[in-house]
């Protein structure tokens, strides 16, 4: 993987075989750099070290490649939400620690989610379809989160669905302006956005 | 401007002469659709309706005609955020009013919006910076807006720069989510924004 540097090494451990690791690393970098249409397969092979047409071997086209991408990276951000520890009866607390480690990922994971999020216009209507599935347990986990902390009375939301949107897109956007030479760590990103966020749905942070 | 369906047709009124005004709404919609490496002169012409080589008569080069896009939405918005009405000694009602304008400008120009904030790697540095000159102007007005309501007494904040930021990142992220197929009006989103800021920067909404 020598010649793909990737921002995303935890991201792309478990992806095996190593040559389409270090495709996909390669495929991030380049569709990051100039776009997912300005780029060739022979672009992403010559990043990643192989042969022409080594995308070929393990990708039916360029396409397929991005959705692999878009499709992990839709995960491992899901998984963040999903996973969020903390405690089911305390709503207020476990969508804090959801809306700091999904900022945080955003920061981490920069370049990736940016070819995630302003490159799936390239992907053909099928994927684009099982993408947007995938997007709609995003809205669904903030939303049920927020449903939990009104029923609880520790949170007040004008507007579900609008609020939840809003906060998802506030993480998403980090992945546009961060840069990991900002004087702000992933960690302290996702500190912040969580005040902001529970100042939003008029809770005090713990 | 027959072949180039622009849905900005009000920020590019003013631009003359027309083939200008023509070339930058294709440019636009050419950007948008497959970014701007993947787009040639040739594409942007065409869709303009002229020849060849039209792009040529009024720009040097596709960076020149990127940097006329990204310099004219750029200085659109900020006009949204200089220019917000509201008294001087009321800080939150003025941030609420510059917050509201300021994502319905992005839900309304969002193709534009999304060229000039995705397509942005593709200026050459020096234009860059001139942008970047613009973006800290952003930057600004948020922040001696939050300080000025603090010193008020109407607003809290527990970060300035990193809470402007993120208020002027929840609205520019309008621009990636938002279609005019959604059931929210570009006025409901700044209603909406405003509203999720106020309570974020410690303020009650009037």
């Amino acid at each position: 993987m020598s010649a793909a540097k990737s921002e995303e090494p935890t991201l792309l451990e478990g992806i095996e075989p190593a040559s389409v690791r270090a495709l996909m690393a390669a495929g991030i970098e380049c569709f990051a750099d100039k776009g997912f249409n300005a780029t060739t397969t022979r672009d992403i092979s010559a990043r990643a070290g192989f042969s022409p047409a080594a995308v070929y071997v393990h990708f039916p086209s360029k396409a397929d490649l991005l959705f692999a991408t878009s499709r992990l990276g839709h995960e491992s951000a899901l998984k963040v939400l999903e996973e969020a520890p903390g405690d089911e009866e305390d709503p207020a607390h476990r969508i804090e620690l959801m809306v700091a480690a999904f900022a945080a990922w955003h920061a981490r994971n920069n370049r990736l989610a940016r070819v995630v999020q302003y490159e799936g216009r390239a992907l053909p209507a099928k994927h684009r379809a099982e993408i947007n599935t995938v997007k709609e347990r995003f809205q669904r986990c903030i939303e049920s989160e927020l449903e939990a902390g009104i029923a609880a009375g520790q949170l007040t939301a004008p507007d579900v669905p609008g609020t939840a949107l809003a906060i998802l897109s506030l993480c998403i956007d980090v992945a546009r302006w961060y840069s990991p030479s900002r004087d702000r760590s992933p960690e302290q990103v996702g500190a912040l956005y969580s005040e902001l966020m529970l100042r939003m749905v008029g809770a005090t942070p713990a």
